[in-house]
């Protein structure tokens, strides 16, 4: 799988966390920015830690054109007005992993409560918004920004979720170049809105436990993770 | 801790497994049952397994008054009106543990979903229902019956919710007595939404990877789980 990924909101931490965990698996990466010199910059500091990387950064609207498979990281509050915006640049045939979860920080409210989105979760939100042909699939919201910008494995399983299954597949795939992530096909993108509320419970207890804290889904077959 | 335990509903899969677990931890365990010949039967079962259980088995209202640290394990369907119906028999200084989660099964719909509860979950509806001074705990609802009527540990964490410390402090030491489980302060009873969702996430996974999946909770300091 060669086709770049574009990381939309690619400068905040859970963002530049993936981008620096996938360049170091050799993808080829594009950091998203509304500012196309903090995207380049955010790049320039991934170069320095892996020479060897494939990595640029371009402003959001171009990354997003240079790239068919888009992961949006961003706050809540830009979720609905970024989609918009990006819309006429989303061809159809390209995945959107959308990782953003509606924590009620993003009105003011605590990063351990969600607030209640009308579809149901953000990632419905989100496919709500982007043109047909467009796939969205929902994951990463568990995997902490602390815990990709370490060196060692990542103490977190990633459930994938979505209506579009060969999709899923692509981002299980991707899942798993980062070392210690374990891929789970959670089923359709209506339980988006689990995952989304998960993150809650997690900063919860990070605040509470002062810890870095993931999810492992355990009792199931070995061929439930990472299945092709 | 030599306070009567009572399953309310203890003689379902959750009830009993939970019942198993704790007379075979020495702990006295009241079944409890709308009908009493049902809990001795059950009670009874138990016995045959551990000959030295002190198990008895008694309509739920009895097993209500003869204990004051009771298990909700009901079908979300009678969760309300089993509450209404106890109400005068609890006293205060009783713990009420809630299991209970509100899948859409109860109303014909699927176990992989959850009904939108008034007050945020089963469990802040129970808080709504019983008298002044009994305190409500959250927990349990993501250990698997299949996992309780095991002989082997627990695979899965039990995230404890609760408005009154002390009440969760006493849940989480009544967890950690089954071989396996790792307890954790999950805060207030509110967090009870997202516990009760991840276990129809946990009935969607077992159905799509035929398994019996649990939660585990990574990356906390040592000191967080089995806290004292």
């Amino acid at each position: 799988m060669m086709r770049p990924i574009a990381l939309l909101g690619g400068t905040g931490p859970e963002g530049f966390g993936l981008a620096l965990r996938w360049a170091r698996a050799g993808e080829t990466v594009i950091i998203g920015s509304r500012d196309a010199q903090r995207a380049q910059d955010a790049a320039e500091k991934i170069k320095q830690v892996i020479p060897s990387a494939k990595i640029s950064g371009q402003e959001n609207m171009a990354a997003c054109s240079a790239a068919d498979l888009l992961v949006l990281t961003i706050p809540f509050q830009g979720h609905a007005s970024l989609l918009k915006q990006l819309k006429p640049a989303l061809r159809p045939g390209t995945i959107l992993i959308d990782a953003t979860v509606p924590l009620a920080a993003s009105v003011g409210g605590r990063a351990s409560r969600t607030l209640g989105v009308w579809q149901g979760s953000a990632a419905q939100e989100a496919a709500e918004l982007v043109p047909q042909g467009v796939s969205v699939v929902a994951a990463f919201q568990n995997v902490g920004a602390e815990m990709l910008d370490a060196d060692g494995p990542v103490d977190c399983d990633v459930i994938v979720c979505s209506d579009d299954p060969e999709a899923s597949k692509v981002v299980r795939n991707l899942a798993i170049k980062i070392p210690g992530i374990r891929a789970l096909d959670g089923g359709k993108l209506e339980n988006a809105r689990i995952l989304e509320q998960i993150t809650a419970l997690l900063i919860g207890l990070n605040i509470r436990h002062k810890g870095h804290s993931g999810i492992r889904i355990s009792g199931l077959p070995a061929a439930a993770y990472n299945s092709q």
